[in-house]
């Protein structure tokens, strides 16, 4: 879940959605695109969560072309116009540069 | 829920979750941060989401110093220290610049 992305600077991506209108398609097209993207040039990772009032997906690349490249990608351009004509009420893309990072993990002994 | 940030550059702090043992106080303790966090300068919006993978919540904020400030802030310094005796198997906390974003609203005519 956490992504194991390398030392700062790099690029989130942060998508934060809340549905309509969801159906088997959309979670066909979900899959198909968590893994299109994880083949993509300069993809570091993605973490995705969702509830009841709506979803987080960030995903994390290494640089801006990255990122543009994977926008206009033929498939997840699809994907962009099925989510506004049916899938998302709303959504929110924001393009962030991660300047540091830091974390915690519990040690196995505890 | 899709915070109603301003036009950027702003700061976002992506913090991504997995638990390890919650109780009433993490709960209690949530709450609280989010309010308190609503208060402090430089605020601009927090989203939020969990599932069973873990949690992501992404606050938003006007520059690095209201973030280093809120990392410093008394009551969010304990729940910090909680968080790492006892809620969380781990965390990964990132600091970004939000360089552009863009959205989509469904008319209400739709």
């Amino acid at each position: 879940m956490i992504a194991r992305t390398p030392k700062p600077p790099y690029y989130a991506v942060i998508f934060t959605t809340i549905k309509n209108s969801v159906d088997a398609d959309y979670d066909t097209m979900a899959v198909e695109m968590e893994k299109l993207a994880r083949e993509q040039d300069g993809f570091l990772g993605i973490e995705s969560t969702s509830g009841s009032s709506g979803g987080i997906t960030v995903s994390y690349w290494k640089d801006l072309k990255s990122i543009e490249q994977w926008k206009n990608n033929h498939r997840h351009l699809l994907a962009q116009q099925k989510g506004r004509e049916k899938w998302y009420n709303s959504y929110k893309t924001r393009v962030a540069k991660v300047e540091r990072d830091y974390g915690f993990e519990r040690s196995e002994k505890e």
